[in-house]
């Protein structure tokens, strides 16, 4: 599958030519699926399979607390993913949407987001249920999610004000 | 306030000096809160100010389909943040808590993120509730949301595959 190719009716951006900000990557997500046409369409916190978030060692004391949270989001980077795509067709669909009206991995700066369901807490790793992506994609960033009914409110869940 | 300096039991990590990918802005927040002392603690999508969200005019059409979304994923950048905390301690609590426990904009990757209620959609901007940052706040992204209860489940929540 190319997933790469356009599609009939999508449209490209000319990307700005300027790095505005830089990421850091702090571990790795290691999942079932070794290849994209083996990734869910999306990831199911209840009763997907259990995956794993390893954390690079310099980043472990900032889990302290972490299993306090029921749920979790975890942004990672989708560095297999083209940037410049202004409008996309889903396979599922045969639409024509903007790309901010979905969630695809293709899209300017190519942040995923995924609520999981921590399972459990090991040195260095969570293991957690949810998770849609490619075993090996880079770790951006671990919080607690605030979804209306799931993890809001929660002691944990302040802002550093 | 100096939100920049350590608090007692606050600890730093040494910073991997390495970038691993960039990101491009691709548009402004435009909020009531002209500094982070003013900013609340958190955004509240049903009753907090309505925001703009204004987009260069490069991704407006990646805009198509966007007013079906009646909750948003924005993920922003916290360009003041200082990204090395490892343990932080929230002023509304006294407790320490390590980075990824907390929604602190104060972390490696600062990459913020907000549940916003799309209120309406005008020529290369959103008006939305929600949002709970400094005016001029560089736009990263937007996404359909996901949460359970809101915005799930639409013709438009789809990947790429």
């Amino acid at each position: 599958m190319d997933w790469q190719a356009t599609r009939r009716g999508e449209t490209i951006a000319a990307l700005p030519d300027r790095q505005d900000a830089h990421l850091v990557f702090i571990g790795r997500l290691r999942t079932p699926f070794a290849s994209r046409d083996q990734c869910p369409r999306r990831g199911d916190p209840e009763s997907g399979p259990i995956c794993h978030v390893e954390v690079d060692a310099t980043w472990w004391p900032a889990l302290a607390g972490v299993e306090a949270c029921a749920y979790l989001d975890l942004l990672y980077w989708m560095n297999l993913a083209r940037r410049d795509l202004l409008t996309q067709s889903p396979k599922s669909s045969g639409q024509i949407l903007g790309t901010f009206a979905l969630r695809s991995p293709v899209r300017p700066n190519p942040i995923a987001l995924s609520r999981v369901r921590l399972i459990g807490v090991e040195e260095g790793a969570l293991r957690v249920r949810g998770l849609d992506c490619v075993d090996g994609t880079p770790l951006l960033d671990i919080k607690p999610n605030r979804c209306p009914q799931a993890g809001a409110g929660t002691e944990h869940d302040h802002g550093r004000t």
